[in-house]
């Protein structure tokens, strides 16, 4: 019996020494899953029910609010930046224990967006039902079709990642964002603030996301080099600015989760305000630097971990000729529009807490102290 | 000469080893001299010239967003808090460094709070500038008079914390704290969701925080055994629910500025989506667990650590009789209001970073890599 449900589990991985390795390279697929029959790219269409329903509820919205935990919150902050962008509904992202314990301000005007793979995260679930009882429209982002979450919203979108058994979640993260980057370019287009030429451009870019994924994903090898140079570090900073501040966040959490590596998140130009302070040659810090509006500035602050002596690594786009003279490693990741950058400069990062973790001997698919799903509050 | 250059120096720190010791010290009168004239106990009167002169731009508002670096973005955290609160308006806290490259979404409806200690932040002036050209009106909270972000807003108010040396902001942070509280009261006594009776209360409970102060200061020699204890420990986690949630920030933030050790706050309940995994009998986790609205969720967050081996210094209400029974280390804080915790909950963390800092050898006054105001961007 053992002999067999042995091999049940190599069969269900695919091939793959664990899960999380597995869904990492799921994403190409699990990222198109979530915008399959939602991205019509030759009839120029968008089709989200959910958000169609409610079109006219999110059209004339002051205010959106975003309740979640974790790396769903991670998602819900790449979302602020979306739909701010895209949509110019000013949006507030908010942890959901925070939330709900606060007496938050919330009418029947606003909109939440509540963002779970499981949907049975607790604290997420009473945020939800905090926020029905003020009248508020609650829209659920989820993974797992008839949970809890799902069943107590009034409209929502599944996100297609299937299901994910490592405790670190990576493609339900990527699935969300291509699902909350579909919400926010139907919502800014009928709206009027994305015009329809913007709207095909971003579809079209979409429609290649999976194939850049893809290619990031045979950066596999080189990264676990890298990997195998830091894997005995005990700290780790993590920096970016605008799409990619919440990718360095969720890259931070990945190696916190399974590697028990200190890593912290800071938006770039934060550092000079007290992190930098951290800063020497036993500091490794991972700068997401590719090429967009804050291009320069990120390059200025790389600049200045190189004068304290930090070792840099750096996630740049392909082509880049300035960093990789400043880094001491560079990943280089396919180009793509700023607002679908996050989609594919998280990859390498999952790669690389994934590599760390294995190399450190962690049990990466089952983390200790971490449950997949938090039902407890 | 330079006898008497030491002696000035020693003359300027009146007797204090360092200026930050001095500075912390100072708190029952920065916070006293930045309340001094505006609160009227008897006259059951709050004055405030800049949020009088914009009274009714106030009481209308749909939205305060705050900008702001540092240090003083978690003093707009805290405020965030407090408007939402007290004067039900919604609130977004803002990094002026991503919010000034991210298109921000703002209107001459809106009120932006701009806080600098030295009203010469890079991108804090460039945030507000930013807002200025869309229209909105600007509020600065700074503790410089005449500075060029003082000289660029619309209407503030001065903190009144003196000049302040040490790198590792301390008292201008509860002066800034002292003053966007009597701002919060003022609009919401205004906008009728603060009642006359609430109003006095909180202004009888503000007038008594100096003391308080004074009071929680007395700790410094207990606190200084514990630094003594956990002075070489590479990481801390600091942990606050509510109102503590930006003082476990702030009190992460001076540990990593001057003693250079990697420490990281979180909201409580967000640990076990991640942070929890880095716990073992090497993690010194401080929890801020004052007798406050969410005390009882903050007891279950401290079982969790220590079930994990976690070692817990808390910092707790005078007279708690359960968290001591739990926790390797208590500190007790006097009692108040929730809503003016952080003024008091912050000091023992100063306090903390303070001796671990001395007992390490760091540059207390002028750590590595750090500038007293960051006019770069």
């Amino acid at each position: 019996i053992q002999k067999l449900e042995m091999e049940l589990d190599s069969i269900e991985k695919g091939g793959y020494e664990h899960f999380m390795l597995k869904e990492i390279f799921e994403q190409p697929r699990s990222i198109l899953d979530s915008m399959r029959g939602r991205l019509e790219l030759e009839a120029g269409h968008l089709n989200m029910g959910g958000v169609r329903a409610y079109e006219r509820k999110f059209v004339n919205a002051e205010r959106i609010l975003i309740v979640a935990c974790g790396t769903s919150w991670h998602a819900g902050l790449v979302a602020e930046y979306l739909i701010e962008d895209l949509a110019r509904i000013p949006v507030e992202v908010e942890y959901a224990s925070e939330f709900r314990y606060r007496n938050p301000i919330i009418t029947e005007r606003d909109i939440v967006i509540a963002i779970s793979q499981s949907g049975e995260t607790a604290d997420t679930l009473a945020a939800i039902e905090l926020a029905k009882s003020k009248g508020a429209t609650i829209f659920g982002v989820c993974n797992v079709v008839g949970s809890s979450i799902a069943r107590a919203t009034d409209a929502g979108a599944y996100t297609h990642a299937g299901p994910e058994i490592g405790v670190a979640s990576t493609k339900a993260f990527t699935a969300q964002v291509t699902v909350l980057t579909l919400l926010a370019m139907i919502v800014g287009h009928q709206r009027g603030t994305l015009s329809d030429t913007k709207l095909r451009e971003l579809m079209m870019e979409l429609s290649n996301i999976p194939a850049k994924v893809e290619k990031a994903l045979q950066l596999n090898n080189e990264i676990e080099e890298i990997a195998e140079i830091f894997k005995d570090s005990t700290n780790f900073l993590y920096l970016g600015r605008g799409y990619n501040f919440p990718v360095a966040l969720e890259g931070a959490l990945k190696l916190k989760e399974i590697s028990y590596i200190h890593a912290e998140g800071y938006p770039a130009a934060e550092m000079k305000h007290g992190p930098i302070a951290l800063i020497d040659e036993n500091m490794p810090v991972v700068v997401i630097a590719t090429k967009d509006s804050s291009y320069e500035k990120v390059v200025s602050n790389i600049q200045e971990v190189k004068a304290r002596k930090g070792r840099i690594i750096a996630v740049v786009t392909e082509g880049d000729d300035v960093i990789p003279a400043m880094a001491e490693f560079v990943i280089e990741v396919p180009a793509t529009s700023d607002v679908l950058m996050p989609l594919v400069s998280v990859v390498p990062l999952q790669l690389l807490s994934y590599h760390i973790a294995v190399l450190r001997g962690c049990n990466v698919d089952q983390p200790r102290n971490l449950a997949k799903s938090v039902t407890v509050e």
